[in-house]
């Protein structure tokens, strides 16, 4: 055959977003030597020890437990097709109890293929026609904005400032697609540490927002990636656990918690819905529906890890949390003041170069005075050795063409300080004063 | 909030489609002590004294001498987030070739979380809008159905005969849909002992349907999870390998082969993309951009298992399959003799009962003198304790509305002898006789 013409292919593949995570591969792979500020990867110290067997056998322990299995019927579990909403559903959910001090339900949660199959369920079962649009403030994970376009969802965005969502643009955009016939369906946010802004939504952002979603009948879609990245006691409420928290369907990952390569997310989603036939669903049992046509289920060998990883810790996130958060902490603390020692010897900030000082999250956000652009970060690879992920694919909007996003979660503390080193030659390149 | 109405929610969840594993789920749940001929479950005897830690040291083994990398720094590739086309595509693709006498390079592989998320992004890539339509052959496995649903995606259907689609009535579906200015896309086959048919599409077949396919300028998407089940020697060639397969996208599965509870599948896409930049891609690319957006990809941890037990068999499925499908067609050949003995005593079959005889593959199609629907399946369960599966959810048509669908592919002996004893006595209730 004579090859297929990109453009009779579905459109999202023409979205240079789709091949935002291809992109930066592809340019990570050709500078091995380089550091690395790209990538959001969890820090895996704490686990390249680990043998996964024990976890595993924790959880067929369990199984055996409450199940009253025999170590054969355990295994089966493991081993063979499981339902579509998951395996380990109430360890999540009494772990989300305890750690969000809102009532989870097993039955509420679906375990999903990673945080981005939740986004794609929950889109495609929220979204019925073109009429249904998403809301996103940017700058926005590429994740979800990446599942509007396969799905043929439309999406608006608003913009953030350092304490959320702009709640008055929010409402006008509404406004403007009612008159259009349509209507904000969702809104999908990020209030802790979001990627890539590191902004926390602040208190009453949080109350008002759910205000606005109550009046404008739409649903929250809120992320918590990482919000376990808070420092103790600077923990806001989950929008979940908030009054009006019956419109928010939360998602989740336990990618940055324990391990990425287990891909394992989970949604709960407990809006009840009305069928027809008069028997009450939850909208848990939608995505579970769906589920069984993207993935069937999520792999209960995978579950069994993370299922384990929880019982190590007696079912409770928090003494997890705990810990990798301090490094996370200590690792953002690291790169923030190399920042100010490189790039502000003596006071004195680089002209045109500024950055904000999350407190958790994996994520600063530095400004630029040129252009960033995939020539920008191949002249920072080759010359300078070191990579960052340019802003622009997280915008729907031109607004972030001088934004690049600084990760540090993964590397070590030597690591960091070479790399700031490398950056500030480079943020001292001849292109900066053009 | 007041709760979402359903039919406010995409229109694939009001297609029982959508819930029809969870239907016989939840069937299968009330009646725990009833035999079940309804699971495609793969037997699992081999694999549950099995450590599957052996598995993955084979694999970081692997890793470390064909990556020169440390223990560490293989272990960190299992740990982390990997690419999103996989990790294992060298070892099956080798495997492939070895398998389909045909060269499978390990750059048109994507790894699936299982054959299902294949199945979706396929059809995501291949259409583009409403006006790329699917044609199947009907009966027809669920899962492609329920993507095409999910992706909004319309299906048409051909009838099958024993021997492969009416090819000429699938013709006279493109002139339709081309008059109408639309077009079939891409055709969806499972040559060799379909599910749930067990039809094996024959050698002039499936050299005619290659010719529809690029005289109608559409793809074939060719599923082979049943294939390692023919008996040997009676193996078809994969319409992949064979001349015109440049137009097939072939989908597989490790799930009957190794173990479901990996959920790890592949897609061979090796059709070239026309890019407006030049720069050649391979629809593979294609599909890995998608996956980035659906599950980012595939649980390193599961595809170890897999790439581990390919190891263990000196990188061949050919040892593995022959085993398991042993076993298989053994089971199938127990329970059409316990069919005979049954349900044709003395030569005399039942009135208007009828089955068919495949080969290979883990399903026999019956046919009965009623509507098979859920009272029907209700009673079967709860008088007469056996379970099987309605016909009706794989027809597009109203066509197999009088056909059950038998698996007996993780029974052991007794089970099969006492399930069909059981079914025996079913299928001479009143109600057979109205």
């Amino acid at each position: 055959m004579p090859g297929l013409e990109q453009d009779t292919l579905h459109a999202s593949l023409q979205d240079p977003l789709l091949d935002s995570i291809g992109f930066l591969n592809e340019v990570m792979s050709r500078f091995p030597q380089a550091i690395s500020f790209a990538p959001g990867a969890p820090h895996l110290a704490h686990l390249l020890d680990d043998d996964l067997t024990r976890y595993v056998e924790l959880y067929v322990d369990h199984l055996r437990r409450t199940r009253g299995l025999d170590l054969h019927g355990a295994r089966r579990l493991l081993y063979e097709y499981g339902p579509a909403r998951g395996l380990i559903n109430d360890l999540v959910a009494a772990a989300l109890q305890d750690d969000l001090q809102c009532a989870v339900a097993a039955e509420s949660l679906v375990i999903t293929v990673g945080a981005q199959e939740a986004m794609l369920l929950t889109l495609r079962a929220l979204c019925r026609d073109r009429t249904d649009v998403l809301a996103v403030a940017e700058p926005c994970f590429v994740g979800i904005t990446g599942a509007a376009r396969l799905l043929d969802v439309d999406v608006v965005a608003v913009p953030e400032d350092g304490r959320g969502p702009d709640l008055a643009a929010l409402e006008k955009e509404c406004a403007v697609l009612r008159a259009a016939g349509r209507r904000v369906r969702a809104m999908y946010v990020a209030p802790d540490y979001a990627n890539p802004s590191g902004t926390v939504m602040d208190l009453d952002t949080r109350r008002r927002l759910l205000e606005v979603a109550a009046r404008q009948d739409f649903l929250l879609v809120e992320d918590n990636a990482y919000g376990f990245t808070a420092p103790e006691k600077h923990q806001l409420p989950s929008l979940k656990a908030m009054p009006g928290g019956d419109r928010v369907v939360l998602l989740g990952t336990f990618a940055k918690l324990c391990l990425p390569g287990a891909r394992v997310g989970y949604a709960v989603a407990d809006q009840p819905v009305h069928t027809p036939d008069g028997r009450g669903r939850l909208l848990a049992d939608e995505l579970a529906a769906l589920k069984s046509m993207v993935t069937v289920n999520t792999a209960p060998l995978c579950q069994a890890v993370i299922g384990g990883m929880l019982l190590e810790q007696g079912g409770s996130f928090t003494k997890l949390a705990r810990e990798r958060s301090a490094l996370y902490r200590r690792n953002l603390g690291m790169l923030l003041d190399s920042l100010d020692r490189h790039l502000s010897p003596g006071g004195q900030t680089l002209p045109g170069i500024s950055w904000n000082r999350p407190e958790g999250g994996f994520f600063v956000r530095m400004r630029v005075p040129v252009r960033v652009d995939a020539a920008l970060l191949e002249l920072a690879a080759s010359r300078y050795g070191v990579l960052w992920t340019p802003m622009s694919q997280f915008y729907l909007s031109t607004a972030g063409d001088d934004e690049l996003r600084l990760s540090c979660s993964y590397l070590d503390a030597e690591r960091i300080e070479e790399g700031v080193l490398r950056l500030a030659a480079f943020l001292r390149d001849p292109v900066f004063r053009q």
